[in-house]
């Protein structure tokens, strides 16, 4: 159990956030981009209105698709249709800012013949440049037009911006004896530290779940994935998580915190959890994959501040691309969390699919094998155990090395 | 005014932590460091003791050498005759440190002919690795005999680590018509950041200042000194700052905040804030000298979160080693700021010796010329100019750009 989710294995399943019921998706190169065979504005609708739930990034530079997506979502009761997104630009920080947003909805809505409203907006890329309007007004009917099932790698596409990959995972489950999906999509490579909603998520399922269920188990998973994700520990203005549940999989309605809810919210922690692990795999630059976990703290928010702390690190992430066994600069990430525990009881371990290696106990070093100790850290994806022995709680964190890559790729990011 | 501390300029004079009369150094290579060209201890004696003041790292991992030097002081009442310090190996995170660091002082103080207790101890360099005390037992005889105030260089060199240049600074002040002296010697370029004493600091002078008033003056040139200074975000476990005055200068103590107390205070800002640009200057792979001025807050910890906030971001870091004028990561490096502040009246200016740039206004980008912004940001040293503009306090951070030099030194520091 971590914070009061309990962790399971899930079948996966092909389709992203087409997966379930009910769910359309299409993207493509309107010209933002000027490399033709990357798309850069993406759309998923689901054919009945969904219960929406949402969360934002906490810095105060908010991008204007946000505040028109949380607009929008009021004024619909917490329900959308579906969401625009485009790549290479953020919207943010320009004076015509919501009125671009708000034309990027109307725009949309008129082509699927819906409410402005009933359409919520994510954008990402540069801050502070002007979004034309125009290459999106010039497309949107080629877009609603082109709306499939099979086309949900198209919008995955449409959102990337540094990224390498694509992200994207579904998942089957059960709730009152009925076949349920639920999928997501997530861009997001640089920019990216805890205390936010993360870049740009967007995960669809065709459960029936309440509105108020729905917020509360999306904010209980973010707290124990995306916001245990740094890559570089600058949180982006644009980040945004949208949940949205069309209940078409026909399932009854979960509205109080039974059995039900327990395993909505497992799928949906194992669909953000691995989305998690998508995104710090592919941080800007980065070669390996680092997960830390805390266990033996007193209480949750020591577990994640002790896992945070080790995987922000830019030293011990040096360390890492270095394939260098340097602990003390794991105890030092750790020495310096702001939580309060005592330093003298903390053990750590490395490990991968080569072995483990223990290097520290009681706060102190302990001989262990160099030569053990760089074949563990050549594998692509690196463990770090820390046991506090203070407590019962734990939690886990993500991130990955920092590079000469993550140098070159944000030196000249925006030129 | 800052911290209640006049910004004044003084003239500086040549000598170092030798400026001050009755203070002698030395250093030499003792073996801990294999590069025979690079010495690796130090040693800074005062003819008489001093008063003294300091302040250690907030890392729950405290170095063993920190444990020993706060010991000492309290036993001879917050007086001390002077350090002995060495490179290369940190001295923490081992079971037998604090034992190790006693014996550096005891080798010290029996070759100087005093009590343990007046020796206090510094160490840097790689966490977690036995500290041999053969070599420095070896060379202790020898590092005291060649005390001398011609040598404080050799000294300051010793306490180098990854650091390129030698940091040192003295000037001249009066106090109560008696010409007095201060000098310090800083090591330090990576696993440097604010909530500390940063690094490595020795300052002396021959002044005479009461020990209350003392530990006052560093505690308020700290906050707005090496405490706003970041090259990596990594507060080190060794960090401290120690200020030793002897008296020799024949003023009559200051002891009350009066006239002589502030013009001590303006010496003590000019030193350690010429020492805190030096170390930005030379953070690890830095090309640039990055200082950050916030003016126009509430309050001064305000002032100081969002100068250092800009400071630390990796992004924004990487931005000016691109010499590219993406002011859009300032402002949100700005907005996730530990604060509260309207970011709807922020205003940013980038500046250098190569001309003015003002890129910011009310919280959203104005136009501005890219080819004059690149002019400017190619540039040693820059200068990003923040106005709130909701109120009347400022600050100033330090910090440097983050290159591939600093991926690579500190991918094998350890090995």
């Amino acid at each position: 159990m971590i914070n009061g989710i309990k962790e399971k294995q899930f079948v996966t399943v092909e389709g992203g956030v087409c997966a379930a019921q009910g769910f359309k998706a299409n993207g493509l190169n309107c010209g933002l981009n000027k490399d033709k065979g990357k798309n850069d504005l993406g759309l998923v609708v689901s054919d009945v209105m969904c219960n929406a739930a949402a969360v934002y990034t906490t810095n105060k530079v908010k991008g204007a698709p946000l505040l028109v997506t949380k607009e929008h979502l009021a004024a619909c009761g917490g329900r959308t249709r579906g969401f625009i997104a485009n790549s290479k630009n953020a919207n943010t920080c320009n004076a015509d800012g919501v009125e671009k947003a708000e034309m990027m909805c109307s725009l949309t809505a008129k082509a699927l013949g819906v409410e402005p409203d009933e359409i919520v907006v994510a954008s990402t890329g540069v801050i502070g440049q002007v979004l034309p309007i125009e290459p999106i007004a010039e497309h949107i009917e080629e877009l609603a037009a082109g709306l499939s099932p099979e086309n949900h790698g198209k919008a995955a596409n449409a959102i990337m911006t540094t990224d390498t990959v694509m992200k994207e995972i579904a998942v089957e489950f059960r709730l009152g004896g009925k076949i349920c999906k639920m999928g997501g999509m997530a861009k997001g490579s640089g920019m990216i530290h805890p205390n936010m909603a993360t870049t740009l998520n967007f995960i669809t399922t065709d459960a029936t779940v309440s509105s108020g269920l729905l917020q509360k188990a999306l904010s209980d998973v973010v707290k124990v994935t995306y916001n245990c994700l740094s890559v570089d520990g600058d949180t982006s203005t644009n980040d945004c998580v949208l949940l949205m549940a069309n209940g078409l999989a026909g399932n009854e309605e979960v509205s109080a915190e039974g059995e039900d809810y327990q395993e909505f919210k497992s799928a949906l922690y194992f669909v953000m959890m691995n989305m998690t692990k998508m995104l710090a795999k592919d941080g800007e630059g980065a070669s390996k994959l680092i997960e830390c976990t805390c266990v033996g703290a007193p209480d949750l928010d020591t577990a994640i501040t002790v896992a945070k702390s080790v995987i922000r690190s830019p030293l011990v992430k040096c360390a890492f691309f270095g394939e260098d066994a340097n602990w003390g600069r794991i105890l030092c990430a750790i020495g310096y969390a702001e939580a309060e525990f005592d330093i003298d009881k903390v053990d750590v371990d490395m490990s991968s699919v080569n072995g483990t290696v223990a290097v520290c106990r009681n706060g102190a070093g302990i001989e262990f094998s160099e030569d053990e100790a760089a074949k563990i850290l050549s594998a692509d994806e690196i463990l770090v155990d820390i046991d506090l022995h203070q407590g019962e709680c734990s939690a886990k964190a993500w991130g990955c090395d920092l590079t000469y890559d993550y140098v070159k790729i944000n030196g000249d990011y925006r030129t």
